[in-house]
């Protein structure tokens, strides 16, 4: 696989969102986050449900997610992760690509600790939106993501 | 570690409870589960934090989580699942064990997709009150558990 080429489903990641890869798994920030450091784990393969990743992606794109978790949670001062894959349509899947939500999680971030995950399905939704209609773009422009993500990428080196 | 001895947090966990097992993980029902299927895996080891797990553990805990959600959404006839740790209290974990949650999903079973996610926190507060208040259980017998344990088991054997 040309390691310089990520797809999300059936959209090219510009490389300027992948702040770090492995030879399995990489990591993107969002086009619409939901809270500061919301990013995505991604199997390199195009798969829709988790089960159907081989041993190894699961253990790569975990231990990813691990690694990636760590550095997100100090980096942004917070204390807490939120990790959750939606796994098929009816747990509200939109990209038919396997992606592990990443958020670093803060005392009093969403009145209700868990409102989080209304707001993931939302973003997601617009996520998916946006890529469909790529020229109305606008919440955040790929010079704003390239910044993060050139930020995040210092903290892997 | 004893095999047949299964600590969530502080918590004893009857072995009853337990339908699968490995040398470093095991799943269990739970006492007051969100949806039918909605089981816990955790590693043996008590670690409250995910990152804190070890490369092995952390593979571990997801082949399981992977094989036990194929079995269950077959079982219990859904059609997705959700996975996801709460990892650390501001992301609402309350047993400070790491636990990953499976959700068997079916169309409809909420009328948002994602109020499951509260109803999770919900049942986690619930169950840390049933299990600090060990004879005020009520909402599901131990033979209730049991049974469902010994079905689940016979998806593994």
């Amino acid at each position: 696989m040309d390691s310089e080429s990520y797809m999300f489903g059936p959209y090219k990641i510009d490389l300027k969102q992948v702040f770090y890869s492995t030879q399995l798994s990489y990591a993107l920030v969002n086009l619409r986050p939901v809270v500061p450091g919301h990013v995505l784990i991604c199997p390199r393969r195009e798969i829709k449900r988790f089960v159907d990743l081989t041993a190894d992606e699961t253990s790569d794109i975990w231990l990813t997610a691990q690694k990636v978790g760590l550095q997100l949670e100090s980096y942004h001062k917070a204390s807490s992760l939120t990790f959750t894959i939606q796994d098929g349509p009816q747990s509200g899947q939109t990209v038919p690509h396997v992606h592990i939500h990443i958020l670093p999680r803060k005392r009093g971030d969403f009145e209700k600790n868990d409102e989080i995950y209304d707001a993931i399905k939302e973003k997601e939704k617009e996520l998916k939106q946006k890529l469909d209609l790529d020229e109305e773009r606008k919440d955040r422009t790929i010079e704003e993501m390239a910044e993060e993500a050139a930020n995040y990428r210092k903290l892997f080196t």
